[in-house]
C-alpha cells in the first residue's frame, strides 16, 4: 500500500506538519487558557500517521464504508482538532479561535460533531471499545476497511480496555490496529508510580501482538503499522513519546498536563516549535463562535419487519418472550437477505433467559457472544450501532443498565442506534433477590435526552414495540420483567393491542373510563390496575387506568384527562420516587393541573422470592392498589 | 498453623460435611425450585476450606477484628448458606426451609443480613474489590489478619477484576488468598468457548503469585492455601473442579446452572450423597419465614471533627476546597492519634482537582492511590467502610458516580459507610464538556434507599457538612461544583452557615422571605438565587429564597411554605426532569399541596466553556431566573 511507502519529501512534508500542528494545539490551550498541551505533544505523531494511513476524508467521513480512526484520550483534542484541520476536515484558525468556547462543537473532550472524529470520548479507557464495535460491524458488512484506536498509557488499568480485547480476539477482528501513547506521566506523576501496569503482559494475556515503536520517529511509527497490518491477529503499537515534546519547558512534566501556556511562555513554545504567533491572527477572527459542528444523521435502514404476532387473552406469555419471538421472526425475515441492513444480536452469557437463543439459532452470523462482559460489551454495541448495522443487546436491567450507564449515556451522547432490551426489570427477577432487581430504568434515562424507552404492557406491545424499534433511528430501551401474563384484553374478549397498527412512540392507552380516580400504570403493572380496577367497580368505585408503556414521553391529554378525576395513583415496578410518576407529575405541577398523587412503586430494596410474592411483600398486588384507591378516596 | 494440619479424622470429618453441606445445597435449591446447585457442588470444597482456615466465627462475626471470606459468584449461595449452616453460623434446616423464600434473609445471591457473609454480590466480577477493601482496612489498622475470596471462572472477563488485583499488589496487600472454582462451564457453555480468557497469565500479569490445587482434594486445596500464607505476594489458587460435582446427572452439565432437581431426581442426588431426603424433615417446620436476617449496625467511629473553618463573604472559595481544607483538618486532628478510627482517602488521579492534595500531604499514610481504575476503587473503598475505618473517595462526579453506579447501589445495599465526595458536579465542570458534566448525581442516588447526599449551598456549609459527614453513620455523598463563589450572607455581612452550629441532614434553609414567588435552589444555586431576588426586588418582585442541600430528604415545612405562594420553582444544576425539583413536586402532589412549578435545570447536554457561559447558555444565570420568575407571575 502506498501510503506506507515515507519517502523522503513525504516524511520532511509529516515532519512540517507535526511541527505545524503542535503549534496549533498549544495556541488552541493557549488562546482557551484551559486545556491538555503536554499529551497532545507526546501523541501528535501517532495521530498524523493514523490520519495519513485511514482512508478517513472530509468527503466520506459522514459515510460508514471507510477507516475509522477512534480517539480513546479524548483530553489530548488539541491533537485531534490540530491533524483534522491540517488534513482538511475543519479549519485550523477557527479551532483554535473556537477551543472550549462555549457554543462551538471543539469541546474540551472530542465529539464526534466535528468531522473525522468517529467517537466522543472523555471518560477514559472506553475507545478501544469503540474501536472494536466498528470494527466487528465492519466485518459483519464484510468490508474489507480497518480501525485505528488511539489510547493513552494512563488510562491501560481500566477493567473495560481488557474486555474489549477479548472480544476483539474472540470474533476474529484483526483489521484494527492500537496506538498507545506511552508518554509514561499521568496527573499525579509517573505512570509506575500511581499504578503500576504490565501493559505488554496483559495486551499479549488477551491475544494481540504487541509492537514497538519510537512515538516520535515518522519511520518507526509507519514501519510498526505496516508490521501490523500484514499480522493475523489484532495489535497493539506502545509508541514511547515524551510528554509536551517539543516545548522544552513542558517536555515531561506532569504539571503540562492540563494548563496552559501563556504569555510569553506560549510564544516561546512557537519559537521552540518554529511556528509563528497564531493568537494575533486568530484575535482578527472576531469574538463569536465559529463552528458549532455537523449534524448527525442516523443514517436509514433498510429492514423488513413483517407481520406482528398476535397472542390470544386465553395465552399466558411474557413481555421478554414477546420481545424474542419478533426478533427471531426479524432475523428470519432479514439476515442474509441481500440490500438489508444487518442485525447484530449481543448477548452476555444470558440468551435464554434473555429470549434470544431463538434468534441465535436462525441467524448463527448475527448472534454476538461477549461474556460476562457488559462495560465494553455496552460500547461495542453502541459503535457498532454507528456504522451500518442494527445492533441488539440483550441482558438484565442491573446488567444492562445499572451496570453500563455511563456506557449507554455515551452511547447518548455519540447519537448511536443501539436497541437495548432489558429483561428481569423492576422486581419481576423471580428470586434472584435485590441486587437483580432494577428498579432504576426510568429515573437512569430519564438523565439522557436522546434514549427512548419502552415499558410494554404486555406481549402484543412487546411484539408491536420490537418491529418498531429495531426501524426506528436512535437508541431505544424495552423493559421488560420476567413473568408471563394474559395480554391485555379490549374488554370484547380481544386482545387490546392485537390490532395491524403499528406501535407509537408517546402513546398512553385509556384501557378502562372511570370518574373516581385515575391509575397510570406502567407497563405490566397495567394488569393489576385492570384487576383492581374489576374489584373497586363492584364496590361501585369507577376509576380511570391509562397503559403507560412510553414513561420519558409525557402523554399530555393522558395526563389531563388523569389529573381530572383529581386523584392520580401512579404504579410502577420502579423506585417509587424517581419513576415515572415523578416524570409525570412533575409535568402535571409545570402545567398547572391540580389533583392529588400517589406514588406506588418500590420503596425498599425488594425480598428474593417467586415475583407475585415479592409484589405482594411492596404492596404492588391489585389489592394494594384497591386500598390505595379506597384511601384516596376518604380524603 | 494448626489449620493446616489435615489429618485423617480432620479429613474424614471434612469430607462427611462435604457430602452433608452438598445435600443441603441441593435441597435448597429443591425447595425453593429455584437457585444454581452444580456451581454450588464443585464450589462446595473451596467454601468448606475457606471457611475452616479463617479466624470467622458465630460469635466474632459482628466485629472488625476477625478474618474475612468475600464470596464473589454470589449466585452459588446454597453452598455458601451449607457450610455457614455446618460452622453453626444459621440453622441448616431453616436455610432449607428459607431458601429463596420471601421475607427470609436467604436471598437468592448472598447477603450481608446472614451472619458470616462479608460482602452481599450477586452482580459478578465485584467480590475480589470487596476483599482488597477489607484488605486494605486491615493493613492500614496493623492487623494481622487474613481474607479469602471465592470467586468463579465465569466471572474472570470483568474487566473490575483485573482493577482490583493490581490496587492490592500496589498497595502492598499479601494477605489475601483467592480461591477459583475451575468448572469451566456458564451458563452458555464451556468457558473457553463463550469467551476465553487466559486466567493464569492475566493474574501474573498484574504481580499475583499463581498455584494449582485439585478443588475436589481437601489435601491438595490445603496444600495450597498453606503454601499461599507463606508468599510474600497475594495469591490465587485455581481450583479445577467438576460443575455439579456428585450428583452424577449434574455433574459437567450447564444445564443445571440454574436448575432445581426435584422429585425422583431429588432423591436420587441426595442417595448418590448419601444423604436423607431432608425435604421430608423441613416440611415440618410449617409454612412461616424462619429467618429474617441479622441487623447490620454500622459500628460507631471514633473521630475529632474540630472546629469549623468559617469564610467571610468577601472571600471567594470553591466548595470543593471547603470539603478540601476541612478534610485536611480532619486528617491532621485524628491521623496517627491513638484510639482514633483511621481516615482513607482514595484517589483515581485527581488529588489536586479534587482537593484532597493537603489531606495527602498531611497524612500520606492515609491516602490510597488507586489510579484510573474507578469501578473497582468504588467497591474496594465501599468494603473497607465495612472494616473499622473512615474511606473517603473523593472523585469526579461522572467517575465517582456515573460511571461506578452500580458499585455505589452494591455499598448501600452492603450498609457500607462510605464518604463520597462529587467535585466537578452539574454543568461546573470548568471547560471540559459534556461528557464530563455530571448532571444526574441527585437522581443517581435517589434510586437508592440508603445513601444521604448533602450538596453544599456554599463553602461554609462545604466544611460543616465535610465534618459532619465524616462522623455520621452511612454511606454520605457530598456534591459540589468547581466555580468559586462569595458564601451566602445572613443579610447582615456575616456568613449565613458561619456559626458553630453544627451541620443538620435534611434542613432546607430560608435566605430571603417574600410573597411572589418560591425558588428552591440546590446546592451553589442559592447565590444565584439570590442575585435574582436582589434584581426582582427592585422591580418590586417578592420572592422567597430557599437553600436546599439535602434534595433526596424533603423538608415539609420549606416545602409548605414554599408551596404557600402559589409558584415555584426548582433551580438546579443537573437534568431538569430528575433532579431536587421532580422529588420535591412530587411531595408536594403527594402532600396534596397546590401550586405551579417550574423546573430549571440542564435540559440537553451542554456546552464546553468557561462554567459562567455554559451557564448562561442552559438559561441558569440570576438573569435567566429573573426572566422565569416573570414569566410565572404573569401567569
Amino acid at each position: 500500500m502506498v501510503k506506507y511507502d515515507l519517502n523522503d519529501v513525504k516524511l520532511n512534508e509529516m515532519e512540517e506538519a507535526a511541527r505545524r500542528c503542535s503549534g496549533l494545539a498549544v495556541s488552541m490551550v493557549a488562546r482557551a487558557k484551559s486545556g491538555h498541551p503536554a499529551g497532545s505533544l507526546s501523541s501528535m505523531k501517532l495521530y498524523l500517521a493514523a490520519y495519513d494511513m485511514a482512508d478517513l476524508t472530509p468527503e466520506n467521513c459522514d459515510g460508514t464504508d471507510r477507516d475509522y480512526v477512534v480517539i480513546s484520550h479524548g483530553h489530548t483534542s488539541p491533537a485531534a482538532y490540530a491533524v483534522l484541520a491540517h488534513n482538511g476536515f475543519v479549519d485550523p484558525l477557527e479551532a483554535v479561535a473556537d477551543f472550549r468556547r462555549c457554543g462551538s462543537a471543539f469541546q474540551g473532550h472530542v465529539e464526534r460533531a466535528i468531522p473525522g472524529i468517529d467517537w466522543g470520548s472523555g471518560n477514559l479507557g472506553q475507545g478501544l471499545s469503540a474501536g472494536v464495535g466498528y470494527g466487528l460491524a465492519l466485518k459483519k458488512r464484510g468490508l474489507d476497511r480497518h480501525v485505528y484506536v488511539l489510547m493513552g498509557d494512563g488510562e491501560q488499568p481500566k477493567g473495560q480496555i481488557a474486555e474489549a480485547r477479548r472480544i476483539a480476539v474472540a470474533h476474529g477482528i484483526k483489521d484494527i490496529t492500537v496506538l498507545v501513547d506511552m508518554n509514561d506521566i499521568q496527573i499525579s506523576g509517573k505512570v509506575e508510580d500511581v499504578m503500576p501496569v504490565n501493559v505488554e503482559a496483559l495486551w499479549k494475556a488477551d491475544g494481540w501482538a504487541v509492537l514497538e515503536a519510537d512515538g516520535h520517529d515518522f519511520r518507526s511509527i509507519y514501519r510498526a503499522m505496516e508490521e501490523a497490518r500484514g499480522m493475523d491477529v489484532p495489535v497493539v503499537i506502545l509508541c514511547s513519546t515524551v510528554m509536551g515534546k517539543g516545548v522544552s519547558f513542558m517536555e515531561d512534566r506532569p504539571d503540562y498536563h492540563g494548563k496552559a501556556a501563556t504569555g510569553d511562555l506560549y510564544r516561546q513554545a512557537m519559537e521552540e516549535l518554529g511556528q509563528p504567533d497564531i493568537l494575533v491572527e486568530v484575535a482578527s477572527l472576531g469574538d463569536r463562535v465559529h463552528y458549532r459542528g455537523r449534524s448527525l444523521e442516523i443514517p436509514a435502514v433498510s429492514i423488513d419487519i413483517g407481520s406482528p404476532r398476535t397472542y390470544g387473552v386465553e395465552e399466558k406469555v411474557d413481555n421478554r418472550s414477546g420481545f424474542g419471538n419478533a426478533l427471531a421472526d426479524l432475523g428470519s425475515l432479514n439476515c442474509g437477505v441481500e440490500g438489508r441492513t444487518p442485525i447484530l444480536v449481543f448477548d452476555c452469557d444470558l440468551a435464554g433467559s434473555v429470549k434470544t437463543a431463538s434468534f441465535a439459532k436462525a441467524c448463527p452470523d448475527g448472534f454476538i457472544q461477549c461474556g460476562i462482559q457488559e462495560h465494553s460489551t455496552a460500547t461495542v454495541a453502541g459503535a457498532a450501532s454507528c456504522c451500518g448495522v442494527i445492533p441488539v443487546w440483550a441482558d438484565f436491567g442491573v446488567f444492562g443498565l445499572a451496570e453500563a450507564y455511563n456506557q449507554q449515556r455515551l452511547n447518548d451522547i455519540n447519537h448511536g442506534n443501539l436497541k437495548l432490551a432489558l429483561t428481569h426489570v423492576g422486581l419481576d427477577v423471580g428470586e434472584d433477590g435485590m441486587t437483580h432487581q432494577c428498579i432504576d430504568y426510568v429515573s437512569l434515562l430519564a438523565n439522557t435526552f436522546g434514549w427512548k424507552l419502552v415499558v410494554p404492557s404486555d406481549p402484543n406491545q412487546a411484539d408491536r414495540a420490537t418491529r418498531w424499534a429495531l426501524a426506528d433511528r436512535g437508541n431505544v430501551c424495552l423493559a421488560m420483567g420476567r413473568s408471563t401474563l394474559h395480554p391485555l384484553s379490549d374488554g370484547k374478549g380481544k386482545p387490546f393491542f392485537g390490532g395491524d397498527e403499528a406501535f407509537r412512540y408517546g402513546d398512553a392507552h385509556l384501557l378502562r373510563d372511570g370518574g373516581d380516580c385515575a391509575v397510570l400504570a406502567l407497563g405490566a403493572m397495567a394488569s393489576k390496575a385492570m384487576e383492581a380496577a374489576d374489584r373497586l367497580s363492584d364496590k361501585g368505585i369507577e376509576i380511570k387506568v391509562y397503559a403507560v408503556s412510553c414513561p420519558l414521553e409525557v402523554d399530555m391529554d393522558a395526563l389531563k384527562d388523569a389529573c381530572s378525576t383529581g386523584n392520580v395513583i401512579a404504579l410502577e415496578d420502579h423506585c417509587a420516587r424517581t419513576g415515572m410518576g415523578s416524570i409525570w407529575s412533575s409535568a402535571a405541577a409545570e402545567a398547572g393541573l391540580t389533583g392529588r398523587w400517589s406514588f406506588m412503586g418500590v420503596k425498599r430494596y425488594g425480598d428474593s422470592g417467586p415475583s407475585s410474592d415479592v409484589y405482594e411483600a411492596m404492596g404492588l398486588s391489585s389489592e394494594g392498589l384497591v386500598a390505595e384507591v379506597e384511601r384516596l378516596l376518604r380524603g
